[in-house]
């Protein structure tokens, strides 16, 4: 057994570099060694306290990864060590009614690794074999590591039933806001990206995405004259916040489409006339399928996701605290973690 | 010209008998001879004057109703005097956002006849050729005069994309929830309609639809119970009340669908939370297109809808005031008013 340092949220608003253990892969689990792990707002959530009846510190953190497999436990087929990675970290029970009608993926007992279990905030991540996702071996693992926010953004594409063509509205431009609108613009839709910040603003025109200041103009307004008067044919609610909603139904045309990406954590007013009105549909997402997760690494893999953009930061992990209180001060999109021990 | 007496609402929650002219239809209208005359909910809020700001009195309402082809107007192909129809009371533009991707039951400038128009509370109704609908001549006019609420259900029922198998809550058992309902059940659904009056209730049930008094029961655990832990496919709020749509949402199971039938005024709350955990979808349903008129016509001459169970009383044209008393009162489900001359 191995003895290195990980990342945990040790309660109180705290990162603390604490002692790991790294034993030998249990049967059916696989030992990754990470290269980078990705901050998410959930991470954030949770270092905020927000989550403390789910995750309980000390806990390590980190589910947005790529990395290298370096130990194999007994029963599992089909990898070798030095095979580049990263993980679709859902665990599924196999037995709801969610997981029998084949939506695993939102399980009424999912296991989400790095919430409800230790993530990837360490040089070694020991997963079951079923959550590993292939990578091209030409991919940088720093591009692969954002698999898991892209694998979210085709996703909420893929429940917008977006066609080329249509015209699609994305409340909210930080990074799932901003992979969506790249997601939906590489689907042949034209995307307009509603967001207040500035320099959030400046960074998705940066990758060729329209965007409107809601401060500065009105949204539905605009949104009427960008499409001729007809509205959008697609909307994602992305922000969380009440006027959010709000905006993304206005934003829409007869039978269009909403999809709810954000958490919205007490019920906001939503507009059923509308909906009823134009026959509008609202639909939620979350999180991913395999099919999305596959997606996504063809997608970074082919060069279509701004990495550069986005990623505005590269710390190594005795760093990983910093990384928080930049990202809570609002000074970066996406910082990486560097995870080599 | 002949002069007969007309249904009118004057204002001030009045409806008059009043002398109508009867001229010869123009040409590509048909004159229609009006059978009968159901009183719809949309009727009781115009006389409420809810909807003043679009109804001019004095109007001749009514848009649920059957009767005869009487008079044809210049360039009208293929209908002759005594041939039995129901009208499909919308009238589209066919050039805006709606009408271009074919929605034209949700025109932007969409003319509803009996709201937007003169209705059928008269004798003799002249109405667009295109808004006819062939009646089999075997089936009573009495029974097709509930072709339009029908054809509301069947619309709500083809947005909840309902299978055989399937559980679907009804929340609100007035006309249009029954007729939900028994169209669901039709279509091989498990149905639980959600009602607090008794009356109501006991309807249902008559019609073979299983009931629950959410005054009685708590909903969401009741239909927890009905579906064996999973929750239901399928929700249709009917209800127009704050409480139904969360009692809607609450009852489905992953990836249900809730359809919005009821007009909701104001913005209630709606849990988005739900609505993204569960990835359920929440779509809005209004009126009909004409395939549902066409299988609402096919469900009456199969003795598919409970007429009886539905329609409480029929008054001649003269005791129309007298309808509108005993529906705001509460003492009716569905009264036709029978509008011979």
């Amino acid at each position: 057994m191995t003895e290195v340092r990980a990342a945990y949220y040790t309660g109180n608003r705290r990162i603390e570099l604490r002692p790991a253990n790294v034993a030998p892969p249990a049967p059916g689990m696989v030992q990754v060694q990470v290269a980078f792990t990705g901050i998410c707002g959930t991470d954030l959530h949770i270092v905020h306290g927000a989550m403390d009846g789910r995750v309980a510190p000390p806990a390590i953190l980190g589910h947005e990864m790529a990395g290298r497999v370096t130990a194999i436990g007994e029963g599992v087929d089909g990898w070798r060590p030095g095979d580049p990675v990263t993980v679709m970290p859902l665990v599924w029970c196999g037995e709801c009614a969610a997981c029998r009608i084949g939506a695993t993926h939102i399980c009424q007992r999912l296991s989400f690794l790095g919430i409800d279990a230790s993530g990837s905030l360490q040089p070694y991540w020991t997963v079951p074999a079923e959550t590993l996702v292939s990578l091209p071996s030409d991919l940088s693992l720093r591009t692969a590591a954002l698999a898991e926010p892209t694998a979210v953004a085709v996703h909420d594409v893929r429940r917008a039933e977006l066609s080329a063509g249509q015209r699609a509205v994305v409340i909210g431009g930080g990074p799932i806001g901003l992979l969506v609108g790249v997601v939906a613009k590489e689907k042949g839709a034209d995307v307009l990206l509603v967001e207040p910040n500035d320099g959030r603003r400046s960074l998705a025109e940066a990758t060729g995405l329209a965007t409107l200041d809601p401060h500065a103009r009105e949204v539905a307004a605009e949104v009427v004259e960008w499409t001729d008067g007809d509205g959008a044919e697609v909307a994602f609610e992305v922000s969380g916040a009440v006027p959010g909603i709000q905006a993304a139904i206005d934003a829409l045309g007869p039978h269009g489409r909403v999809v709810v990406v954000a958490i919205h954590t007490t019920p906001p007013p939503v507009d059923l006339f509308r909906i009823f009105w134009r026959e509008l549909t609202l639909v939620g997402a979350r999180v991913y399928e395999r099919r999305d997760f596959e997606e996504a690494v063809r997608l970074l893999a082919a060069g279509q996701i701004p990495v550069d953009a986005l990623v505005t930061d590269v710390l190594p992990l005795p760093k990983t605290a910093e990384a928080f209180t930049a990202l809570d001060a609002g000074h970066a999109m996406k910082i990486l973690i560097d995870c080599a021990g």
